[in-house]
């Protein structure tokens, strides 16, 4: 059994043969960059952003397992091989990191810590008769897979009203439900933080674009944690520039590290995060991907297949 | 039946007639800038920073009430009359903004948000191997009394290992209680975010010093939501400078608003927040205030009076 990895470059690799030694003792694992005898060895490939074409040149892969929730970065390569399952990776350990951020950013939209940064900056001392609360500000948010799901359930929990928008009713306890494209304008009017965790898909690429902050009650706030490609940048700035924005912490980019010369990294009502919302371990992940091999060899069914038919 | 006010100065006069035309309507409400006939008509003072003497002019005075949860602001006073009663603003709508704004501070020094601005004033991409979890970060809340205790459960009802210092074991749910100066030095042990919410007292007066923040571990971080006469400002800049603090968020100084002067303006670390955390509205304020009038007038007993025994 041979695994071939290309997840955190060349020098990651001593790590992730030290998890798998513990959790796969018996598995062969090589990095991509390293030379292969026979690629027709390789069964499994754990992959982020695989260089096109390449997983097309392993004629005996089983499966590919992608090193992050989404596959959308799988996809993008014209000739992957569409026989071979792509396997997500879809860990509790994602989904709390994932959730606890999306509060924290929440709180510090709520209790408005940029903006006393900002003041910080240039010691204005400007106290608001009172205090926003949680209460004040709805939460919704976009896509209720696993990460969405865990987001929504601690936001309602913690004490932000919350609901959540995705293609068919959910129903996680306390967050509202809304499905389909006929109730995002619902939705969206009743949204003060706008949270985007819905997959990376042809479908929701710019969805986060004027016409739907055009929605929003103004004066939201965007919490983009889903991809880069869900946001059309020039709407964002755009909207906080107007106003119909206050404010938006952002977690993901089309092009990261986010290029200097990008207006989001000036913009006061912006807090940039450097995609670390949600980061497992390497250990996590090996000992998930040991998990998920096991599986296949065994001939047991594989959780969190990529589905075709819904692009994610 | 007259209440005299000295909180929020002359412009805030009207809305406090308002309020109290609503909750008590008997209720004759003057403010101290005006001239009075007859002052030992006055049976009720509502203040905030009296000034020196002025409470002792009131000969007819049957309870002082503090506009705030604490007092100190009165004992400053050395001529104060004694034998009134002081009745301190004790309201659930401060205890639960409190208990938000030091969710939100954890939740951002746990995300190390401050650092990520300072990197986006530089467009600095830096991300780390792992995000921190609130399961990492030990708070500890110096002060349990109803502030105290409803931030406590909060923190630890969300996720955070939460302990409470106080003088006497309290028995709060899931929340690790310590006593008195003797324990002090383990709970500041196994603390990595110390949270001060102390009542601003002579003992307390510069607690959060040198010497208390030697026995944290190393890089922990302060919340500051007390009084700013608790903070030794000099030991605060020199324990974020060494490194013995990482972060510290602040909302009370000694001055404020805080001089352009203070250095801690200007430090990377902090987060300066002007005395927001927690101001229950006029109307909440006089609701309560009504009450207690109410109370004292029908020879009830009174809720949260001053105890010179225990200094708050």
């Amino acid at each position: 059994m041979r695994l071939v990895i290309k997840s955190g470059g060349p020098q990651a690799l001593p790590e992730w043969r030290e998890h798998f030694a513990e959790f796969a003792p018996g598995l062969q694992v090589c990095g991509q960059h390293e030379p292969l005898d026979d690629p027709s060895e390789v069964g499994y490939a754990l992959v982020w952003e695989p260089d096109p074409g390449w997983l097309a040149s392993l004629s005996g892969l089983k499966l590919i397992i992608s090193s992050g929730a989404g596959v959308d970065h799988i996809l993008a390569d014209p000739r992957r091989p569409e026989h071979v399952p792509i396997a997500r990776l879809v860990m509790q350990e994602t989904a709390d990191e994932m959730s606890e951020f999306v509060l924290a950013a929440a709180l510090a939209i709520t209790k408005e810590f940029k903006r006393y940064t900002n003041d910080q900056a240039i010691c204005r001392w400007d106290t608001p008769e009172v205090p926003r609360m949680m209460r004040d500000m709805r939460v919704g948010v976009m896509g209720l897979g696993a990460l969405g799901a865990a987001t929504a359930t601690l936001l309602a929990r913690t004490g932000f009203p919350t609901a959540g928008w995705s293609r068919s009713v959910a129903g996680l306890p306390g967050v509202e439900s809304y499905a389909g494209a006929q109730q995002l304008p619902e939705f969206l009017a009743r949204t003060d933080i706008l949270v985007c965790l819905l997959p990376g898909t042809e479908v929701t690429r710019g969805i986060l674009c004027a016409e739907t902050f055009a929605q929003l009650p103004r004066g939201a706030a965007l919490i983009n944690v889903g991809r880069g490609s869900h946001m059309v940048e020039g709407d964002v700035i755009d909207a906080l520039d107007s106003g119909q924005l206050s404010q938006a912490v952002l977690d993901v980019f089309d092009t990261e590290p986010l290029p200097a010369g990008s207006p989001l990294w000036r913009h006061p009502g912006v807090l940039i995060t450097p995609h670390c919302a949600a980061t497992p371990t390497r250990r996590e992940r090996a000992r998930y991907v040991a998990e998920l091999i096991r599986r296949c060899e065994a001939g047991e069914p594989l959780p969190n297949l990529y589905d075709p038919a819904k692009g994610y």
